[in-house]
């Protein structure tokens, strides 16, 4: 599998077991109406139960003022792949919302594109907490964390929230 | 003064005293050489000693799936905002950097612009914490805090980092 | 009234209205059930609407490698003065559990006594937004605050947890 | 090793190269001088390069409203094992403190006895960057997860802070 080998890893057996079969597709349209991943050039690339990966290539329009990518922009992507790993076993109807979230710059983000991993830490009926990291990835695929995080998103029942 | 009516205070006194006077122009070099800033359309309105102020109209083209601000970019305003406030007490030829922070989502981030306000907890030589909240602003002009964050921000003497 | 006056301020009014007209009471039972503030010696000092003060005299055996008050237990005071003011607010029967918090420590914790000091900034029937700061006080009365803090709680209705 | 058992793997060759040899002596001499610790019962049981475990028996006197281990309680012995993970890679001499962390409580905190496992994620010259769990074991053995945490440290060099 194309995400496997791209993480390092030979398997990768989920931990999670969805409650909504089409959770892969579901997860998928709500991340097309994030109209910023769009504006930014964000891909989603990855999309398992509890796990998610998006890409963003590497743009000088969203540089700091070193022309590093701004903290913001790589907390946007790194937001997004725990909002939608945590989406990814909610169920169908439900939508997501973050509710906070706290990340470490660990250096700057230098790199040809970055790699947001978000990855369920302890799923809830209600609240889901998530870790992200995102990676920096220079010219010749060697990868180096630039930001880590953790963050609580909150599920909305049909009822309450809009689809997605 | 323009940010004093604005923040609904009629006198503002600066409780800290900048090492550089030239802090405003500095402040206001560095921000524009945060491309990101301009690709958004966000705008630098307000740099006082260890305060700083960004506005960002609303834009379909930097939601989220439901049509929100996307938190990210929230984030990014008033991660510039508190890092710009901290700048602010900054010598001259210094280069800051964010370390951490961490956000709390206190509402939708909906609104006709919203303004990042950044102002300084507690200076220091080297760590600097400051604090930000991002409000949106409907067509009447009524203000909600929508998001509060905390941020830790280092500063790189002249030798270590660029300028800015 | 005490509380004002400790906090310099002459006149305090709440803008937060309690749903519980028992509210002070409720918190002050809930506090005496925390065994672990009896034991490090912490007493409950202000409860209002969405307020709450917690002190702590220094102990020589709750410090850490430099003699000074451990994070941790300046943790612990903060985290309950957020966690009861938020619960102040709260309708009678609920229980408030901590979902999350982040401190940052602006200073070395010495003082002859501390205070922890609670304000809800964005009340929720589910989730509620509080802030924290806890000062050291020393010989003369005079403050610092030495960590400021950042928390999410829940309230679990009556049906799902043990009141307090 | 006993905490490569612990912790279920067979082997554990660690990442991290010690400036110190002598880093477990400087660990435990500062573990012990952090008295709070033996107020709580706490034990120093893993120190390794860039690793740290901590125990913590349950105790009644410290428990919050519903008898479970108080937040606080837990953060102090995350936030000691982070912190140390972290001081076992700093040069002799030097000393540590905590700038700020940020902890998520994902279950409440019911147990025989509780380990916290602080590990680096980031080591620098300057700010070292770890990450905590903290595990509530019971009579059978059986871990979980209580809280997880992300924390950032200071390294005072020799002239500027006192030893440990």
């Amino acid at each position: 599998m194309v995400s496997a080998r791209r993480t390092g890893q030979d398997v990768r057996v989920s931990e999670f077991q969805p409650l909504d079969p089409l959770f892969a597709e579901r997860v998928r349209a709500s991340f097309r109406r994030q109209r910023v991943m769009e504006t930014i050039g964000a891909e989603l690339v990855v999309v398992e139960p509890g796990h998610c990966e998006i890409e963003l290539p590497y743009r000088a329009d969203l540089t700091q003022q070193h022309g590093f990518l701004h903290a913001g922009i790589a907390t946007a992507i790194g937001d997004s792949a725990g909002g939608y790993a945590s989406f990814s076993l909610m169920p169908a109807g439900s939508a997501v919302l973050a509710v906070e979230f706290k990340v470490n710059l660990l250096s700057p983000a230098q790199g040809e594109r970055f790699r947001a991993v978000g990855r369920v830490k302890r799923p809830g009926k209600r609240l889901t907490v998530a870790a992200f990291d995102v990676l920096a990835i220079d010219a010749q695929g060697g990868e180096k964390v630039v930001l880590t995080g953790l963050q609580t998103v909150i599920c909305l029942p049909d009822s309450e929230g809009r689809s997605g």
